[in-house]
């Protein structure tokens, strides 16, 4: 593994963890409050296509980033959603 | 620009704009309450180091969409900071 690996995989792990903490919060507060409906729903969009770009240049800190913050970012969308849908919560 | 080069820009952008609604969101209800402090902060980090793989790489839309993100993302993280040592709110 080179260098430039090291820095997109650091890049990679800190911002895909980076929404383990934000689910765990959200899922102990019973409560998506003050997140963005939109943030997220463009956010998780957002995330498919850059899968998509990280298969097409085959570049495996993209692939592997991007589809593990696809799910606890998807995970704290349908949180989101759901509150929004049952529990009156602003989008 | 080739199809490739899109999914990528595609994917830059929704990721990059999805904070600004979420920006927006904290400034009008003068709140962070919900947001996750460790989220942001291990995520404006992350993205310091997908910038700097982005200019290893010279790929313009990784360093394109990780310049802006940073500059929305840091800007919730600043409110959040901000309102945790102000308004006594929950990290």
């Amino acid at each position: 593994m080179t260098f430039i690996d090291y820095t997109g995989l650091l890049g990679a792990l800190l911002t895909t963890l980076s929404f383990v903490p934000q689910a765990l919060k959200s899922l102990r507060q019973g409560s998506t409050e003050g997140i963005s409906l939109l943030m997220y729903a463009l956010f998780v969009t957002g995330l498919i296509f850059w899968l998509l770009y990280g298969f097409l240049l085959m570049s495996w800190p993209i692939i592997l980033a991007n589809s593990c913050t696809l799910v606890f970012a998807g995970a704290i969308l349908g949180m989101k959603i759901r509150h929004v849908l049952h529990d009156h919560e602003k989008p």
